[in-house]
């Protein structure tokens, strides 16, 4: 079996978040911190060190650094490379076309601009609007639910006039993906339950199902009306998320409204564990996406190959994106475009050696999932 | 690792749907929306092409009709081959011994009659009895639920003398498998709302939960009296299904029910994606049997591997049937049998090379799930 | 691709069952009722046979008695050998180092004492107490459910003095993982609904929902007093269990709950089918630990494969441990260690060949999944 050799085709990361102004790491559970989605401080102490993420990383960056593969050497030269030299040579070397990034994880304080980083990887950026968090700004500023429909409304008016290529929602992390729609006093209670969180607070996590499934619906008739891509989290995330209501098939309700038809949707992460449900969404509804991310969640090769057969066998191949799903450290970013392209033309190559593709098809194919079907989907 | 050469076994397609009458296909739209579970025009336009089934299904057809191994040339080579040779041609080619088939879809008068198919085919066809079809026919022509429930229970009154091998339920499609127990009140509610639809349409969809549930308790009893097969759709299919409610797991109280012991419950299609769960309940059931579907769900031949081995490793070789699920054209039957023989060759190859079964064993049991086990199963 | 050799490792069975007095087997059916989670003997008689699994134990164990590869054979063979040679030979020969025993099943009255294992086998053995045994015995000898809560809490206060090493639920064979805190008046509700099953019947099955919660969160909070890890059954079980409500997703609450933190949890059985669903939950949060049981569920070895890949790509090889779920006879606790090495060490071999692991890496990594990371665990 050869593998399809795709290390020169430059990635479109449909997927990422922005890059943290400091990259100089304290110590080692400071850095494990950012390679892990639990948040809890013993993870990092005692068990990240043992994923094969980790090693996997630890080794590629020792390579790349041109140190000795063991974490601390690592960090000591990771820590010693100036940042922008950093940001700049991972990018670069990782052959990023464009990352297309999601505003609302990390708080823009802690992340660098993206002209800074584009001008740093030589490559395009483009901004995604995190729906979640423009509707707790609206909530927080509106003093009815009548209001910040409108208001909404207005944001949402011309979304690529704004900048943005896409828009994401994090449902699955709040409420759960089964988006109902919902009797307008249930939506006008959850709405002042909202701001009363809010006057006691000062801020919103607006997770007041209701509230957002209703918010949501709004949104939508935006995205289909302006045929802009809506990206889900699904499946694996942090701990704030049920994994039972992230599962993608809850999207149904969503999915069969013949009045979002032409709202694309793009389910992030591969659906992991939902792999094959995502697959299955993608394969028939003409309007379905399935993301496969490379970097988050963190797992071994061979579970990167698993998800990248079961979507690959299910779904059809212009239905499939590559991403990272990156957060603050480059070494996400490129880690995920060097195992992005090994898995992907393995994977292929298998088809290749069980008859399914030529050589060329399995080429073709590998350029659209790296970056052609992100062009004709985000129009880029 | 030396595959198990089944190339010779005939197949007993244990679950399959009629060939059309008219099998000439105007144009590639055309032809790719027969192979896609997505009724959308739009993925038959853009995304089909781009499936590992369909590539694979060019090739396959490509070779067999001896022409280039593009889409557009096989169409017009397909379309050259006379209907009846094209059948008779692919159907003796795939070695098929026996299609049971599902009387319910594509409408009778779509399909060409069973003896046709049987005499081209040179093999044996036996009719499925599709139940919701029935059911619905039988709420059309009687005025009230009791006289519903009698007139299908007579209607199964002996279902192989009227000559079917199985029943077959699509509750997966309608209502789900969450098959239970309705207080007669709310089953007569029901009825009264589907004989409005029948006044206001003519026709009747039967979704009305309490209703069917009753009604398939009703079949379920005489099932077990004859110990006839019924067939659940599970899994993958078209849009109508909620796959949360396909789930095979939903089945348990008719599982568990002491008063179906003796209905042996057929699930179909692998479960896909729940392939697992389908084949733990073969293991721990006495009267569950997985079918392997080769043709539809339309998958790479490794994602059949994946579900094979699966299947293969949590259930007994006795309790899985192959399948091809075919709808309507010809190289659906075909190409299922061809990559039935072969998966199933190949994984217990495997087996073997594991030294879990001798090379005789692994033979036996893909003769066993080929096609002793429906024999035994249907009583042909 | 070259396998870890692990075959001189000692295992930790962290997870077993005791082993039956009475080792003389009746005949076929007899041994293979022992083979399989489903209680119907129909499954013994037609079906056990052929499963992957019965395959390779019938071949492993021709070669461990010198007789031949039938299972006719092996079982006059197996029936020759004196019980406590049979015992002692086979875990001898499966260098088991400890076996942490479920005491809740089989009944006492059926198994040896432990002690007589451990100097047959030349290994220690420890017991986990089965909580929802204990509970049965409290709701029958205590009048009210205060002194049913303060029962359990006196015989829960120091888990370790006591004998035990661990805590085992099996909430999912009884209501459920999705374990609630439910109102004062519910619980008491429940408590005596139990007390009058108990009056009619004399004994308890305990699957009084909100009974069985509210106690287990008394036993929660002494385990997480004590830090005494609880065990779970999660996933593939008998017909008791609702498939669905074994998925460990459904301990959501449970783990969420900071006055659990110092509980650690062990999701028994890989949670198979759900072992990524599992191994997530290993790898967000810092207390949950995933169970790598290669004895039961019954699987063929590329499934136990399969199972095994999954859960060292998702959870950090320190939150795995081996165990075999053995139940009565030895050969299930012997062929699970030799199967557990040899997948273990071929798919840490493959981590080698894939680049994440060194060689020693890997060998600890075995050393730590087989016995290392129940010893810390334990506080053997």
């Amino acid at each position: 079996m050869t593998p399809i050799d795709l290390s020169a085709v430059p990635v479109v990361d449909n997927h990422c978040h922005g890059l943290y102004r400091e990259q100089q790491l304290a110590d080692l559970v400071a850095w494990r911190r950012c390679l892990t989605e639990g948040g809890d401080a013993e993870l990092a102490t005692h068990h990240v060190a043992s994923t094969l993420f980790y090693r996997r990383l630890v080794r590629a960056l020792a390579e790349y650094l041109q140190c000795p593969p063991d974490e601390d050497a690592v960090l000591e030269a990771r820590n010693a490379v100036d940042p922008d030299v950093l940001v700049a040579g991972l990018l670069r070397t990782a052959r990023v076309e464009a990352l297309l990034i999601d505003q609302g994880f990390p708080p823009p304080g802690m992340t660098r601009p993206d002209p800074e980083v584009a001008a740093l990887a030589g490559c395009r950026t483009a901004p995604i609007l995190r729906l979640e968090t423009l509707m707790q700004e609206l909530i927080v500023a509106q003093p009815t639910l009548n209001a910040v429909v409108e208001a909404l409304r207005a944001a949402l008016a011309d979304v690529r006039a704004a900048g943005y290529v896409a828009l994401k929602s994090i449902a699955a992390y709040r409420s759960g993906l089964d988006i109902h729609a919902w009797p307008p006093v249930e939506a006008l209670d959850a709405f002042r339950d909202a701001r009363r969180q809010v006057e006691v607070a000062g801020t919103l996590r607006l997770v007041h199902k209701p509230l957002l499934d209703t918010l949501l619906h709004v949104a939508f008739v935006e995205a289909a009306r302006q045929e802009i891509p809506v990206q889900f989290h699904t499946g694996y995330g942090d701990t704030d998320a049920d994994l039972r209501l992230a599962n993608p098939l809850h999207l149904r309700a969503v999915l069969e409204a013949p009045a979002y038809r032409a709202m694309p949707v793009v389910l992030l992460h591969e659906c992991y564990p939902y792999t094959r449900e995502g697959g299955y969404l993608a394969a028939v509804y003409p309007h379905v996406y399935l993301d496969l991310s490379y970097g988050i969640p963190f797992l071994s090769l061979e579970e990167m190959r698993a998800f990248t057969r079961a979507a690959v066998g299910v779904a059809p191949l212009s239905k499939l994106l590559y991403s990272s799903d990156g957060v603050g450290l480059p070494e996400l970013h490129w880690l995920s475009a060097l195992d992005g392209r090994r898995v992907l033309g393995r994977v292929l190559g298998e088809c290749v050696h069980a008859g399914e593709l030529t050589a060329d098809d399995a080429q073709n194919a590998g350029r659209a999932i790296l970056r052609e079907n992100a062009h004709r989907l985000y129009r880029l």
